[in-house]
């Protein structure tokens, strides 16, 4: 991966014309390398050492849990077959195939269970949406840091949201027990050098950060520029996609067809021992 | 904060006797920053300047996020006035008070129901329980680059997961319109030298990380080094527990009385405007 460290080169490819500009921020590789992300889906066949696997989980791990209760697990997969089948699951999509190694994070409420049956104490706690959205930010957490441990080390990482779409299937796949399941991928590999690619451009600031109170109105403005920013971007892309940003992110969220199956998430996460209650 | 670079040294105080080696591994001063992490909740008064906060946010904006819908915000408070309220509503915790600078993030559907609005376009697919995952996740990828920023520029952090405990409230008091909803805080500041925290054990790598499937069995051996591990960590701190890890983690989720609120979360997300169908 390239190794751009001037910063404010970096926020201009981030936001182009709405780059913020930082002269007093001192030059960082942390901040470089978390600022230099850009979503990887075409690998070498080298395959990710094991010792690069553990400084990402150890990262993972490093990261705040709720409670230190840390309610998320992951699976490595890098058996071709299992990655194939995990592929389908998760809507075909080729990067999964391709890369030497898949991770799927689980929200993970069994290990928990597991140790309330162990000392016979009641856990009915871990039958509330709470729950569920503890593991689900925990697994997040856990996530982003490993990605950042990837990065570092020369990786580069896509996420896969697929994962929601079948997660029966995908639990039947990974052999897991009952108060888990896969709330999302990642495919981890070297970046194909023959195929790069770039920075996508992000809302202005000014769209995502509020100060003392929450602006509605602030909105529309900063969000229209972004709509113009996109378009530059998907042409110099040669991107094709459903309209401009707004139309493109409305299609996604049109209706429970747009879903890809995840209309019924709640069904599927019940039928894994969540929201029992 | 102190900046130890030796990555086994950390990997030591994270894992205590259960630390893998990583011989191979480079130092690196990212991989370090990971490690490294501690949550701060002791602050010097001195404030956080306008630039260390954007560039915590050009980091959040760089996180992945699904679809490219970004369907999170932050509101940034530094009112002590305000400070002092968000902390008597989220379990009051003398460091929201104390903290310079306190982010509250949003799973925010909000704006995509702008846009749908202005373009008069349907946007039902936000009625699910998929998008509010997607915004909760969003936001947790979001805040832990942010948080890795903050350290990276010598701030420390500490999550608030007691904005879930009356999300009404916290919404009246931030102006946050329908279809957002506060998932945590984040207390923000220079941690105070007087006052320092250690690096907290976490499970053995071998009790989150599986191979090809999940394997529940392999789990209760790590688990019970664990416990040991944190007996210990818990005496060196002289920190009061209820009980070891298991009893202190199974007391808090016993049941709906330990969930502080929270056990009714589905029914605050709904009157936030979120799980609609």
């Amino acid at each position: 991966m390239t190794t751009q460290t001037d910063l404010n080169s970096l926020l201009l490819a981030r936001y182009g014309a709405d780059a913020p500009s930082l002269p007093e921020v001192a030059e960082d590789p942390a901040l470089a390398l978390l600022l230099n992300h850009r979503s990887v889906r075409a690998y070498t066949p080298q395959p990710v050492p094991r010792q690069a696997l553990e400084m990402m989980i150890a990262a993972a791990q490093s990261a705040s849990t709720s409670s230190n209760l840390q309610t998320w697990s992951v699976v490595a997969v890098e058996d071709p077959a299992a990655k194939e089948r995990l592929s389908r699951l998760g809507g075909d999509q080729r990067h999964i195939r391709e890369c030497p190694l898949y991770l799927v994070w689980l929200a993970d409420l069994a290990r928990l269970e597991a140790v309330g049956e162990r000392r016979n104490r009641p856990r009915d706690g871990l039958d509330y949406l709470e729950l569920l959205l503890v593991g689900a930010m925990d697994a997040a957490l856990a996530s982003q840091n490993a990605a950042v441990a990837a990065e570092a080390q020369g990786l580069g990482v896509v996420y896969i949201g697929g994962m929601r779409d079948r997660p029966e299937e995908v639990a039947a796949e990974l052999g897991l027990p009952p108060r888990t399941v896969a709330v999302f991928g990642m495919c981890v590999g070297y970046p194909d050098p023959a195929r790069p690619t770039s920075i996508k451009p992000r809302l202005p600031i000014d769209a995502v950060l509020h100060r003392e109170r929450y602006d509605t109105a602030a909105q529309d403005e900063p969000v229209d520029r972004y709509v113009a920013t996109m378009a530059e971007f998907y042409k110099s892309q040669q991107m094709k996609t459903n309209g401009d940003w707004a139309e493109h992110s409305l299609h996604r969220v049109r209706g429970p067809e747009a879903l890809r199956g995840r209309d019924r998430l709640a069904e599927a996460l019940k039928a894994r021992g969540f929201l029992a209650r």
